[in-house]
């Protein structure tokens, strides 16, 4: 619908025509055409992830913009959507490597060492009242209390109760949460009973749709978080909710939406109304989760960064932009500190940490690496700066998970990639960072202090084919992993001097975490008995290299080391399958440990050590 | 402000002008310029209490009015206002019998035989936390919880706790309701808490301004409930709430409304904040308490009489449309059975009832005849459809205790009234009922059958003052309590045999529900120790005269008949002044036995009992 002021714009490949007001920026544009753009900075004009090709009607180029893109870039209308606004009709080309809403992967697989006990949050008993009579005239209420014993009721409900139960002639299904009698069915209703867990992620949310008659997962489905767009890190989002009065409001509404309709996915693909939804249980990280409840997040972003609440939360779903049955409520898992969310918490729980006998350690690697020791029945957690890196942000090339990533690199007598979706490479996401790292380092192209070698500086025995990808790029050393192949957007992909210090930083701040936390406990490496690995990351890491670059300690067997899965979401399905487990959250998030790294004296010299590579 | 299609309605001698559309009926029109018109039949057109005199802009009579008007006042203009229509420019004389919210006596007085303990539903305390630091980094609500024990905070709370823990700087005043923290306020504030306590009569509602911290009733205020526009008995409302699919919000709208307004009356006149109310107590019967709350009450208008729930009630104020602290809750009070309400709860509370040891009756004396019987520790409650007699209704001149109202009649050599206001008398009221069935009992001219003598038959010792007074009305015969004054309206005050019957009715259902209560403990009236009269009513009967007639057993000294007020505000005020009181209420509702007197064999027999008046 165009009105007065508004101009066409149209995205390609993908013709998408929207109309907007003269002076919307791009990325504004895109969003209405349901396109999310890449934004890490949050929009400032310093990452250049936004880019996009402007085919007709480009306005000049902001100072941001000439800064990001060479002077053939801009000629040929390449932009960034975060800076150019749209000033007549406009046809825009849109990059797959400035997409964030283009096919990914996500993990959704979990697995979980704990079985949920067939006693859900929610109880639904199908019984038969008698009729009031004259000799038998209790209030509705206690009628039922006389069936199925203490219990209490929401005003909403009991609102309608004395017309539920005669509309139901007094025979229906009771559907209690805890003692808290949610509803009175028509009918008998004990099998349709539904919960949705969620992971809530910095980067991306997973929903599951759960059968709580059955204790099974009936769908799971997933999608970025679209938060993103204000920010890649949460940091940014804490920013933006303190700076912008109605930034928090905002940033709630938008992943409430994005879960809501993830909901409704899920219903409309089972054929599950949602009224039969009783609960929506969440575990994410503790901003996330803040964010989500719509809870002041400031303290989270400054000095002596303080959470709102440990404890788990429990609120009406509606409360919180969900639509699930009137009564359903959402239960949001607690957390360990302002860095270790309910996500940890529900990892601890699915792996079933707590109950280990010897010294375990989970380790959950995404925009943070956070680490949780049991050692002699006592739980320590802490959580590392690792930053962005192995999501793929500070890394030149650096990309999610998706499709075009390279996530996989392997050198016998030459090198090897894996693409995602086996398309011509884009970038290389986190696992194929710590492949490459480890291959140079088993090489002996990068020096154990991470400096990437000149080809004259090269062992006399390197492979030729390694040796060949050494290139100067924009003054620094660079190693080359895709040439050959059609290259989209024309650009060998390759690993920077620069892209390796942060690798550097990411792998040594985790380091030095789990050295820290050992260290703590009188304990060495080869003192733990398993390392579960947890996260969207860490299933995707290949132990050997992880061990050679040191981000895994070394002189533990493969057989030692786990891969989890997604325990956050794992832990989130526990909670939902089983009453007991809420409280047991609670339980380990109170006796967990929090150790704040930065406090501890040895932090610096072991950070330092941590950032060495190890010695072949 | 006059509109298309609207003519200007003005309302004398108030001088108030309204303009409302063409068929607008005046009784809408009256509320507008808000004035609240008398209509106990629901605006049928069948009570004839409505009467206005219309002296510009009269419509034709309606068939209703025919019959109740005679030709004589139709020609004089008057018109019932439930019937006449708006059909041009029009000028009212609203006759001060058709208002209801003119100066009225509601009973605001309260004693209470127990005491608050000083420990209310509220408890404030101010605190001094420590700032976090980096070696002190406690989750805002566990920082609390350090300090004050364990609590549990709402998820809005929980929202703004970050920002107003640091704006007081960690120096401020918890406020708890119970183990729930509701706010945490900048400073000192401890002396700042507030509650209301509201008894929600049928036809009056009565609020105090409770100061939490001291334990004193501060001020006190009362209207007419304003729901009696839409009728002035429960069944009235509750068909109302059945019929009209708006019915039963429309009932609870206006009662909340005048609530809150109230609320806003006793807060601005003692100038404290509604954000420092903290709660708001209510005790009323059972059908009043359900359409406050918004419940469905159209099971408690059809046998078997059942109420939706026993328990009190405890939901946030603004569910209930009442404008008080954000997080400030509304307490209702339990009941006993669908005809013994919270209002009945709270006069065994206030009154000490089940505590005492000798055998002990309490009588709550409105539209119907609540009563409560001690016995061996046993409590047993019945209700009685007494009727709105006493309360004016169904007489043909009866009115409210009201300005105008007789209220007491006394025959020394010749017959006295006393009436409210001391202006000429409008009507006549309960007590004045009561009075006079009585001293016409004594002198002989009414036979213990409730017949009303012609003056043929009075005997031949009557005081000449009481024989001149016998007349005929409408062939019937009437007793006249004024005359020789200047009556208002031109029409003298009596009291007729059809009036007497209704008495009759009235006064057999409660003597009857007493004597049942009695036999069913095996006890006879003289084994009572105390009878306690409680409610708007019952303090404004003179005992000799409720005995002479029989509604108060015999052979019971005057001394052992105590008057105790407003008994259903003094409970809701303990309840909100002393938090174990609340858990007292439900646990008394839940031991006191409900009797439905219809059910017992000897209802009928008891009940023709007490019809024939006691002889002298």
């Amino acid at each position: 619908m165009k009105r007065q002021g508004e101009f066409p714009v149209t995205f390609q490949p993908f013709d998408k025509r929207v109309h907007v007001l003269a002076g919307t920026r791009l990325q504004e544009a895109a969003m209405a055409a349901d396109l999310v753009l890449d934004s890490p900075c949050g929009g400032e004009g310093t990452c250049g992830k936004c880019r996009l090709v402007i085919s007709q009607g480009a306005t000049p180029p902001t100072d941001e913009e000439r800064r990001q893109l060479t002077e053939e870039e801009l000629h040929a209308g390449c932009r960034l959507a975060c800076q150019a606004t749209v000033g007549g009709p406009m046809s825009v080309l849109v990059p797959e490597t400035s997409l964030v809403n283009r096919p990914h992967q996500i993990l959704v697989h979990s697995e979980s060492a704990v079985e949920a006990d067939g006693a859900p949050l929610i109880c639904k008993r199908y019984i038969e009242l008698p009729s009031p009579d004259r000799g038998d005239d209790l209030p509705d209420l206690a009628r039922l209390q006389r069936c199925l014993g203490p219990l209490h009721a929401d005003l909403s409900l009991i609102r309608e109760l004395p017309r539920c139960l005669r509309d139901a002639n007094f025979q229906g299904t009771a559907v209690l949460d805890d003692d808290r009698l949610i509803d009175f069915e028509p009918g008998n209703t004990e099998r349709d009973s539904y919960g949705v867990a969620i992971d809530l992620g910095t980067t991306t949310l997973v929903a599951a749709l759960l059968d709580l008659a059955t204790g099974r997962q009936v769908r799971i489905t997933s999608r970025l978080n679209p938060q993103t767009r204000f920010g890649d890190d949460v940091l940014t989002r804490i920013l933006m909710a303190r700076t912008n009065s109605e930034g928090l409001q905002q940033l709630q509404r938008v992943v409430a939406e994005a879960m809501d309709a993830m909901i409704g996915e899920l219903c409309d693909a089972t054929g599950i109304a949602r009224q039969q939804v009783y609960h929506v249980t969440l575990a994410g990280n503790t901003t996330m989760q803040q964010l989500f409840c719509g809870i002041d997040p400031g303290a989270l972003g400054e000095v002596p960064f303080v959470p709102a609440v440990q404890q788990g939360l429990a609120f009406p779903a509606a409360e919180g932009g969900l639509q699930i049955h009137p009564r359903g409520r959402v239960h949001v898992l607690p957390i360990i500190g302002a860095f270790v969310g309910g996500d940890i918490v529900g990892g601890i729980l699915a792996t079933g940490l707590a109950d280990c006998t010897i010294p375990t350690l989970l380790i959950d690697i995404g925009t943070n690496g956070e680490i949780v020791l049991l050692a002699d029945g006592k739980l320590t957690a802490t959580s590392t700066a690792a930053g962005p890196a192995f999501e793929g942000a500070r890394i030149a090339q650096g990309m999610r998970a998706s499709r075009g990533a390279i996530e996989k690199v392997v050198v016998d007598r030459s090198l090897h990639i894996h693409v995602i979706g086996h398309v011509p490479p884009l970038g290389l996401c986190g696992s194929a960072l710590i492949d490459t790292t480890a291959e140079l380092l088993r090489h002996g192209i990068v020096s154990p202090q991470g400096r990437l070698l000149t080809r004259d500086e090269l062992p006399a025995d390197v492979l030729p084919d390694l040796a060949r990808r050494i290139e100067l790029r924009d003054r620094q050393v660079a190693f080359v992993l895709a040439d050959g192949e059609t290259v989209a957007g024309g650009k060998k992909v390759a690993l920077t001097q620069r892209d390796l210090r942060e690798v550097q930083l990411a792998s040594g701040a985790i380091r030095a975490g789990i050295e820290l936390l050992l260290k703590r406990q009188g304990l060495k490496p080869k003192d733990l008995d398993r390392v579960l690995l947890a996260g969207g990351f860490g299933n995707y890491i290949r132990c050997g290299n992880a061990q050679r670059m040191g981000l895994l300690p070394p002189g533990i067997e493969h057989q030692r080391i786990r891969y989890q899965g997604n325990t956050s979401l794992a832990g989130a399905q526990l909670v939902g399958l089983s009453r007991r487990y809420r409280k047991a959250c609670d339980e380990l998030a109170a006796r967990t440990e929090h150790v704040d790294l930065s406090l501890e004296p040895d932090f610096a010299t072991a950070f330092a050590d941590a950032m060495i590579f190890p010695e072949p």
